[in-house]
Formats: C-alpha cells, structure tokens, sequence
C-alpha cells in the first residue's frame, strides 16, 4: 500500500494522491492509503463506509464544523502521473478535487487540537457518477450522525474564493405531437417540428429570472439542451422532443421549479425527468459569517450544482472553498496552482486555530 | 430455373413473379426467368444488361412506345409466397411492381404485331435502392439508343389510373450556429436550438404553391424532416441542424428549386444535398394524348417522384400507369386487385391493337 506523508507539504501530498489513479468505482487503493494515514494520528476517530472515510476530533466543543472531499476522478485522460510546472500541478484531480483533499488531510494532521470546533473530516467515493452512489449519500443513509454538524465545508474546487450555496437543475422533455405523413402528400399530417417552433421561440424570448440571497445573486437559466425529430426523409415528422434544463436559485423548492417550467409551457406534454434542489448561502448563520471573515475573501453565488445541496437537505448549511478554477475540472489539461494549496491550507488552519 | 408461362392469365403469371423473390441486388433469377421467357418469342429482339432486360418489337413503325417496370422489390416483411384471397392478391412486390411488369409480359407475349407503334419492354433492376444503382440509369449510360421513344408507360402502381409527369424533390440541411456555454452560465453561450425557432416558425407559416401545368395541379411541400440539437444534458448546444424535404413542381429547374429554399432562410448556412428535378406530364403530346384517351381515365398528377422523371431527363414523355394503390407501396400487406391487373391488361392491348 502507497504510505501517505500527511506532514510533507501539501504540493507534495497532492501530488502523491493525484499519482494513486482513483476513477470513480476505484477508489480502494486511495481510500486504503486515506484510511491508514488518519488512523496513525492519536487525535482522530477513524471509521470507514465502503471506499469513503471519516475521521473525527472529540473534544467536547459546542460546534462541529465538516470538511469533506471527494477521493474519485472523472476517467484519465492522458493526463497522469502529476507534473509540476513552475506554479502549477498538472494531472488527473489535481483541481477536481486532490487539491482540496490534500488541505483537508494536512488540517487533519496539524490541527489535533481545533480551538472553537470539533472537525469531521470526510473523504468519500463516487461524486463523479450516479446520485444513488455517492458516498456522502451512502453515509447519510447509513450513518446519519457521522454528518451532522453545524457547518460544510465542501473542497470543491472554487479558485480559493468562498461559492455560497448552490443552484437547484431541473430537466424535462417536452413533446410536441404532430401526425406522420408522406412529404409527397404532406398536408395529409401535422408537422411536428413546426409545431416546436412555439416552444422554441419561448425559451427564446424567455428572461431567466435573477434571484438575490444573502446579497449574492442568483442567475438562474432555462435552455433546451437537446431536439429531436425525424422518421425519415420522405416523412412528416410526428413528433419532436425538445428537452429542457433550468438552472434554479436555491430558494426555489422542486415543486416550485417543476410548476415554473410547466406554466410556460401550458398545453404541452412537459415530462420532468430530473429535479434536484439548491443550497441556500446561510451567510447570516454564525458559523458561516465568522468563517467567511477569516478567510477574507467576498463570498460569490455557486451556479453549478454540487454536493453542498446534500447538506442542505440534511439540514447542514456548506459552501463551496478550494484550490483550482472550477471551469479546468474535468478537462484534460486540469491543474491546481501551488500558491492557491498554501493559500487554502493557511486560511483554514487560521480559522480552525483561532480562538472562539 | 423458373419458367414463366406468358401465355397463362395475368394472375397466375404475377403469383408466379412474387414467388420468385427479388430484393433489390438479387434479382439474378428472376431476370433469367423473365429473359428467357422473352426469348422465346420470335418477334421480339431481346438484350440483357446487367440483371435488366429489354426486349423490342421492330415493325418498321414510325413511332415507339415504351414499357417499363422494375423487377426488384423492398426486402421481405413475412409476405411471401403469394396469397390470393377473394379479388385481392396478397405478397411482396404484388402492387410494386410485379402485378405491373406481369401486364407488360402478358402484352409483349400476346400483342405480337403492335398496330401503330414499334414496342421496347424494359425490365429493369435495382428501382428501390441508391439512385446510382439504378438499372434504367445503367442502360442509359452504356446503352441509351435503347431507351429512345416517343412516349414511356411506367407502370409503377396508380390504382390504374394515369399519374402523368411527376414532382421534383430537394433535400437541403440547414444549419443555425450558435456558442456552447455550461447551462449553469448559459449567458456566456448562444443557443443555436433557441435560434433555430425562427426556422421552423417560417417553415411553418411557408403557404407551398400550387401550380397548374396542363390542367394537373401540383401541390409542392416543403417540410422539416429532422431535427437534431444536442451536446449534453448541461451544456448550450452550439449547432441544431434542420433538414428540410422539398417537393416541387415538375416546371421547376434544379436552380429554381434551388433558389427557392434559400431565399426562404436568408443569413442562414442552406446546404443543398440532393436535388432531383421532376417531369412534366407532356398531356399535350399527341402519343401521351391518344394514350390517355384509349385508358379512358383522367389523369391525375403524380406528387411522388418516380423514374418517369429520368425518361423525361432523356426527352421521352413518360406517365405512370399500374394496377396497384400506390400507398400500400412498401407495406407488408400489399397486395393488388385482381381487376386491375385485367383492366390494365385489356387497356393497353386495346391501345397497342388499335389502328392509328
């Protein structure tokens, strides 16, 4: 088994986990080496859950903060091992997201005594594939209580700036019906692409709305992704799928984003397929505020979904703060840079340093 | 190898041609049936090419009528062997065209000295497949005296009554550009679907034309026949492709039709992939005149194209004229009424026998 260093640097740690492959579904052999790395220091309580890990300080504070992090990658791209050049690591997660594993294991073994907060640190698998298996789900399933806390931190990578919350995504499949006939004879049918012309031209005309939380705003978004239509090319086609994505803001509940998405669309065949609600920011909660002061850095709305909607719906207010722009995850030429690792390992063990 | 009695009645002689099958590119057997059938007989010249065959009459007539029908039929669908049930014969290539070329067979047997007009049967291959493929298109390349005429009967399925000339045919994709953009920031995108609204709102409210040539009306088409966007579930597609099925009058040129669809889409990227100009119907022609008034059926005009469209390419008036309803073409419950296959029969004996 590779032995990790939790107390070398962090470029050096980062670099060791990006070097162990760990595409989602095989993430054995790093949560192994995760596993056997936390259980050596005295400080943690070590538990494992399939091929995720938590590890938790016990020192009777009033509040529990959770640092968690995915050990999974999307599949290599030619893109291993890690290369160090100049100010940048490059390779498979070293953004999305070992960076931000790296700080949360280097926090783990140099903060055995947080000041104000307990920790739970959280390391799970299979973030990158189906809902139904992602380790932060199989653990609130399983474990309820190994999640609960008064603060998420999630080490998604966020250009070491705070993203608050996230944006709820709906998706839906609207069918325009028509009748088939021969093009040869083709007022004999209903043309159903035509027909689509309307449900285009009103995701065209449509303005998304923008939504202000806890003075972050919220831009939210409605696109047809997909059409589809054709039986032949002698054929009237009867029928065209259009299928939809809105992008919603964190206020909104799924019944709320499914009845916006079907009254602009009234009279038509609106098949939701998909809904999954937001985060709210929770920057007026207290352990939030006082986190983003340390860290120095003015929170930004998160417009994509990420797993921070999980401890939403636990009841658990997270943002998103780690190394590496988000816009590089999961594109082959990824990296993190150097400076942002120190950056987030320092603010963090500041903030988990400072007195309450 | 499968004899044919010509001189057995029309019927029997069509069953016997469905149960020889015939797929397009196996129709070796059933042309070696039918050549030397043809051969047999002692007033005809007869010639093979490839698996096509072309028998002549040469009485020294100062004109020539030819009479067409293509051997090949759709793949089978469960449909064989033929089935007589009442006044309906059932089974692949019933109604297109084996019912057709067993009336020519049965005329080129049993009208031994046409009265007024030399005869050129053509049996040809290879109808339901690629254009290029096409046994008429193969005679006319290596072989195209053969084809000379005054006048070509078709007997494509026309529920016995003449379908003169017939509409022309544009296939043309047109493409609608636009930026891709994650949809959870679709604002840095342009949505090529979105876009492409206005396409298929003009495709929608296109009124087609109705044009009048020799008393016929030709009612063109213009039709959105697929219609595909689409990159992924959460990205602003960059591309929705329109592919749009025109059908035009046969008083149009290539250009014309050409022309016709661009001008509808302005500032759009029209790429044209096949275009196939149609035939008149040529009721003015004297040969086409006396024809239709013998038949004693009004001609109706054929929307669909057919190969009467490469007689005309080759100056020869042609029609379509066969038992058969043409829209069970290509079903698998085709079948052809056993009254028209005498009607068709009696109709044209009664023309090739009549004195000019």
């Amino acid at each position: 088994m590779t032995r990790l260093d939790l107390f070398a640097d962090v470029v050096a740690l980062t670099r060791a986990l990006v070097d162990i492959p760990s595409e989602s579904g095989h993430e054995a052999r790093l949560a192994d080496a995760v596993e056997a790395a936390l259980a050596a220091l005295p400080h943690l309580t070590v538990e494992r859950i399939g091929h995720s890990v938590v590890a938790r300080t016990d020192l009777g504070h009033p509040e529990r903060v959770l640092i968690a992090g995915h050990l999974d990658t999307v599949p290599a791209a030619g893109n291993l091992p890690s290369r160090l050049d100049g100010g940048l690591l490059h390779g498979l997660g070293a953004c999305d997201m070992k960076g931000g594993v790296a700080v949360a294991l280097r926090l783990a073994a140099t903060v055995p005594a947080p000041a104000a907060r307990d920790v739970t640190y959280v390391f799970y698998e299979c973030e990158e594939v189906e809902g139904d298996r992602n380790g932060l789900g199989v653990i609130a399933a399983a474990r309820p209580e190994l999640l609960a806390a008064d603060l998420a931190i999630l080490m998604e990578p966020s250009d070491a700036g705070v993203e608050a919350g996230c944006q709820g995504v709906l998706s839906a499949d609207i069918t325009v019906r028509g009748e088939r006939a021969h093009t040869a004879r083709s007022w004999m049918g209903v043309n159903a692409a035509h027909r689509a012309a309307a449900v285009l031209q009103r995701l065209a005309d449509h303005t998304p709305q923008r939504v202000v939380i806890d003075g972050l705003e919220y831009r939210e978004g409605l696109n047809a992704v997909a059409v589809r239509a054709g039986v032949a090319g002698n054929v009237v086609p009867d029928e065209c799928v259009i299928t939809v994505n809105s992008r919603f803001a964190p206020s909104r509940s799924a019944q709320e984003a499914e009845a916006y998405v079907r009254d602009l669309f009234p009279g038509h065949d609106v098949e939701v397929t998909e809904v999954v609600t937001g985060a709210l920011p929770g920057l007026g909660q207290e352990a939030v505020a006082s986190l983003v002061a340390v860290l120095g850095v003015a929170p930004r709305p998160k417009l994509g979904w990420t797993d921070v909607a999980r401890f939403a719906a636990l009841g658990v207010p997270a943002l998103n703060y780690g190394p590496g722009d988000p816009v590089l995850a999961h594109t082959a030429g990824e990296y993190v840079p150097v400076a942002q690792l120190h950056a987030c390992e320092e603010r963090l063990r500041s903030w988990l340093s400072a007195s309450p």
